[in-house]
């Protein structure tokens, strides 16, 4: 039986001790029945893997007495990726889950000429990322950051920048072109794809055009894709 | 505007009309207000791509002319999946839809010794299959087989034959040892894995361990990401 994981993002890197608020205590103790004196993990999302000892199984406030503090290593090289928030928001949802899962460090709700969707629920979606991190057993949060302008994005200087469209130009597929080994940026346009405009403003800011493939993919569906196949070339180093 | 596209099953390649059933007939004349005179697309999902001119804008009955056909390439060579259906239905519906819209051929729903779910809902998974090859602008529906027992599937002769299983054993990235240009199998096991025994029979019938990365991914994940590097794989020739 492999030790529960549980997320303590305010927990002091030298912290001794800890008190786990109260929906992290609930499902601590009530629901996966821990009790004093069990062995967990911490994640606070920022690479520390903390070892702790149940010491007060107060379904409440369950505090814990930590044991040992190990600095994770950092995903290197950094993946970012601005996508267009889909209308529907459990495609998008569906895509944090997933694209966490998988490994994003970065996460920019891009605002291009045709996205239908500008804000976003911070809260509900960082609920989101947190449950993702904490199964698929990683140590860093992906930043989930504010919504930005297309014309702000594509200003990035990331070392390597790609964009995936659909026009019928000259493309390359996305695991061949790219180079692994550095941090990159890949932009994914909304349903109805970016604007002839953007595209080419992209283009003159040194993006480079990728396909993701030969069908054509929901907004949410292209993003995994990116996301996976950015992923599988990084770990070909 | 790009022209619609609808599911035809049951048209005979050589049919010179055809009538809608009302389903289809109603999202065609109702939804997308569709008249007589308009040219539309149809797919018998058997790579079949029929250009049709509506004759009888009947909101139950629509019926259409058929102007052209086209046999559209079949995707070479064949990817085929097993993979454990999980307990909660969405997550599995959700990678049905996905992998449609990736690209793939062959779904078994596995049935190995932690498999959770053994039954399908055959007719609501393949209105989802039939949903996502139109949305993608494909031709071939994806050929969503009954439930087999690890047993059975293990002694498939298919070329290539891979194995995704979480033991710490040796194994090599999914996208760095799959070959290229060969009908490919991929077996992809129940939250909890498969069992060391059934990873030691399949590695005697020839199944190749591969990795789909550093995360622990949850079934329907791990489905996706073998489905999308498998894909992209294919794409190398």
């Amino acid at each position: 039986m492999e030790q529960s994981l549980f997320y303590a993002p305010d927990i002091q890197p030298d912290a001794a001790a800890y008190t786990m608020n109260e929906d992290t205590s609930k499902y601590c103790i009530q629901v996966l029945r821990h009790e004093k004196g069990d062995s967990v993990l911490l994640a606070d999302g920022r690479g520390h893997r903390f070892t702790a000892v149940i010491t007060d199984d107060n379904r409440k406030r369950c505090s814990v007495s930590i044991r040992q503090r190990e600095q994770m290593p950092a995903p290197s090289p950094a993946l970012r990726i601005a996508i267009s928030f889909t209308k529907n928001a459990s495609r998008i949802e569906w895509f944090l889950e997933k694209a966490t899962e998988i490994g994003i460090q970065t996460i920019i709700p891009l605002v291009s000429q045709r996205t239908e969707k500008e804000k976003i629920k911070a809260e509900r979606l960082q609920n989101i990322l947190v449950a993702a991190m904490l199964q698929s057993k990683q140590f860093y949060l992906p930043d989930l950051q504010e919504p930005q302008p297309f014309e702000k994005v594509v200003n990035s200087n990331d070392p390597q920048k790609l964009i995936a469209h659909c026009l019928p130009e000259q493309k390359r597929e996305l695991h061949q072109h790219m180079q692994p080994g550095k941090d990159t940026l890949i932009l994914i346009g909304p349903e109805g794809d970016f604007t002839p405009e953007e595209i080419q403003q992209a283009l003159a800011k040194g993006f480079e055009p990728v396909t993701l493939g030969n069908t054509r993919l929901r907004t949410e569906t292209a993003g995994l894709v990116a996301v996976t196949l950015m992923n599988a070339k990084q770990r070909e180093l």
